[in-house]
C-alpha cells in the first residue's frame, strides 16, 4: 500500500476545511465536534427538519449516526441524507447498536434502502446483522460475530456495493474487491466512550476530498490509529490518554501518516 | 463496617462487565457513560420509547436521571422501568432538581409511585422535597433543609421500602433500618458538573452484583469517592481534577476499597 | 478603562453565586455547565415548557443558545424569556449558526422580536447577518463580512436597543453608543469546540450584577480571554488547552483582571 495517498488527502483536507454535517447522539457528540477540528474539517450539528436539506448543502460529508436514536431524527437523517444523495455528497453511516433493538436495526436497514450511503462503519456484531450473518451485540458493544469477520464485511459491501469499515483490533476496509488490513491503534481506544462515533466523523472529514471511499475510509482509520499510538505512548489511563488522542489527531503531519501507517491490502 | 463486601463487589462488577441502561440528561452524559466504563461496566444510553423495554431487557441495572426531563423522556422512563420491574432489574433513580420546579417534584413522585425503584439518590434538598420535608433546591443544588439529615433519609427509606443515597460532604446511605455514613470524598468533585450523576451510575453498576441494595451503593459511593481523593492529591482546579477522576476510578483496585474506605455503619 | 469595575464584578458574581439558566444546544451544553460553575455562578439546564418559567424564576441570567435548535425549543425559549422579562432577568442570545440556514436567521429574529434581549454575543458573520448586513455564515463558522464590523455591531445594537458582542480576534463590544475593544484571548480557543457558547455563559454570570450590559459584557470577555492566555502559555494543542483553560477561569482573580485586561474604549 502506497501510503502518500493517505498524506496528501490530509494535506487536502486541511487546505479544504470541508464543513462535517452530523446528525448523530447526545452522548459522544462534543468529541465528534472537537475530533472533527482536530483533524482539520469544520463540524457543525444540525436535525432540525426544516434546517437539515439547508444545512447539508454546504458539507463536505454527512455523518449519520443512530447511536441515541428516535423517530424524529430518523426523519431528519432521511431529509438530509436524500439532499446529500442530489448533491453527491458523501454519507458516513454509523449503525450503533443495530443488532441490539429492532429498532436500530430497521433504522440502520431503512437509511440503508432510501439512501445512497458510501461508507458504513461499525463493530464486527453491527456490520454482521446488517450483512444478515449472526452476530451478537449488547448495548452498544459487539460480543462476537459467526463466521469471517473480513467475509461478512465484502458480503455487505458487495451486496450493498458500498464501502464497510469494520472496526476491532484490526480494522478491515472493504468494497467487496479491494480489502485493506489497518494494524494502527490503541488498546486504550476501546476503554472510552465515542471513539467509535470520533472515527466515523474523520471518515466524514476524509470523504469530502476524493471519491475513492475505500482509500479515504483506510486513510481516515489509519490517522485516528496513529494518533491512538502516539496518546498511547505517555498515558496509562483513559482520560489522560482521551485528552492526548484530541492533541494527537490536531498534530498529526501528513508525514506521520507515510511514516507510521500499518496497513496490509489483502 | 467490613470493606470486605465492598471489594469483592468491585471484582464481581469488573467480571461481570454489566450493561447500564442510562436514560439520563443531556448535559453529563458522556461523563456518566465515561465513569460507567471507567468502573468497570459497559453503558447505554437509549431513550425512544419503541426500544428502551428491549434494550432493559440486556441491562444489570436502570439508571433514571430528570435531569433535563421533559414529558416525552418521562414515559421512555416509564416503559423502561415498568420491564426492567419485570425482570428483577434494579432501578436508580437521581431526581435531579425535585423541589426547583413542580415538573421535577411531580416526575420524581410518579416515577417512586408507578416504578419498583431500588435506590434514590439525591442531595439533602431533593431527598427532604420527596421525604414531604422543607428543602430548598435552587436549579439543581440544595440550598439546606430542615431538620436532621439522616431522619429524613430514613424517613424517605421507611416509607417507600427502597434505599435512600443522600449526598454531601459526608454521604448518608440508608434503607431506614441500616444506615452507613461515608467519609470518603474531594472538595474539588462539587465544583464539576456531573459528579452527582457519575454517583448514580456507579450505583448502578454496583447494584448489578448484589441484591443488598445498602451495600452496593455504599460500595458505589465509596469507591468514587476514593478515586475522588486520589484524584484530588495532585490537582487544585477543577478540570484537571476532572480527568484524573476517571482515571483513578479506572485504576480504583478492590484492595484500594479495603484500604481506604472510611464508612460508619449507624 | 478603568478595570476596577471589572474586578468587582467578578468578586460580586462570586460571592452572589447566581443562577444562570440555560436553553442550549447540546454539543457544548457540558461546556456551558463547567464554565459557568468554574467563573463562580451555578448551572441549570431546562427546556421542558412546562417548567422553564418556573426555573427562569430562580435565574439570574438566562441563556438561549441557537446551536442545535428545533421548533419545541424555540418555543421553550419564548416562554421562558418572556417570564424573564418580567422579572427583569437579563436575556443572553446567542445565535449560533443564523445566516447559515433560513431556520437559524428567522428564530434569531424572532427571539430579538418577541423577547427583550440584553445582549448578542455572535461572530461577525452572525451580527452582520441580524443588522441586515452581507455576512457569509457556513455552518456555525463567520467566513467573513462586508463592511467595517465596528459599525456593523454599532447599527445592529442601536436599531434594537441592545448591547452586541462581536467575537474575533479582537471582541468589540457596544450598546452603539459606548463601544469597547478586547484584545485579549488565545489562538487555541478558536480550535476547540464551545468557546463562543462558554462566553456567552459567562456573560450571563457576569449580566447577574450590574445593569450596564455593556461593562458586564466586557467584562465576561475580557475574563474569559485572560483565562485563554493563561492557559495557552504552557500548552500547544487543543484538548489540553482546554482543560487547562476550565481550571484558569476557575483560578481567574479580581486581581488579575485589574492587572491583564487589555481593552480600549472607542
Amino acid at each position: 500500500m502506497n501510503c502518500k495517498t493517505f498524506s496528501s488527502l490530509l494535506s487536502n483536507l486541511r487546505e479544504k476545511r470541508p464543513l462535517v454535517h452530523h446528525i448523530t447522539n447526545y452522548v459522544t457528540v462534543n468529541d465528534c465536534a472537537n475530533i472533527t477540528l482536530c483533524i482539520g474539517a469544520a463540524p457543525v450539528m444540525a436535525h432540525a427538519h426544516e434546517e437539515v436539506a439547508e444545512m447539508v448543502s454546504m458539507a463536505g460529508a454527512l455523518v449519520l449516526n443512530i447511536g441515541t436514536l428516535d423517530k424524529s431524527q430518523i426523519e431528519s437523517m432521511l431529509i438530509a441524507g436524500k439532499r446529500a444523495n442530489q448533491l453527491n455528497i458523501p454519507i458516513i453511516l454509523d449503525p450503533v447498536g443495530a443488532g441490539a433493538t429492532r429498532l436500530r436495526t430497521e433504522c440502520a436497514n431503512r437509511l440503508l434502502h432510501d439512501l445512497k450511503i458510501s461508507v458504513i462503519k461499525g463493530n464486527a456484531g453491527e456490520i454482521a446483522i446488517l450483512a444478515g450473518e449472526e452476530g451478537i451485540v449488547k448495548g452498544v458493544d459487539s460480543h462476537g460475530v459467526k463466521g469471517d469477520p473480513l467475509s461478512i464485511a465484502k458480503s455487505l459491501a458487495s451486496s450493498l456495493g458500498l464501502t464497510v469499515a469494520m472496526s476491532g483490533a484490526t480494522d478491515i476496509v472493504t468494497d467487496g474487491k479491494k480489502s485493506i488490513f489497518i494494524d494502527n491503534g490503541h488498546e486504550l481506544m476501546g476503554k472510552i466512550s465515542g471513539t467509535g462515533c470520533m472515527a466515523a466523523s474523520i471518515c466524514g472529514a476524509f470523504s469530502s476530498v476524493t471519491e475513492d471511499s475505500v482509500t479515504s475510509t483506510a486513510a481516515a482509520l489509519t490517522a485516528f490509529g496513529i494518533a491512538g499510538e502516539k496518546a498511547g505512548v505517555n498515558n496509562y489511563a483513559p482520560f489522560s490518554f482521551k485528552t492526548s488522542l484530541f492533541d494527537e489527531v490536531y498534530k498529526l503531519s501528513p508525514e506521520d501518516l507515510e511514516k507510521y501507517a500499518r496497513v496490509r491490502v489483502i
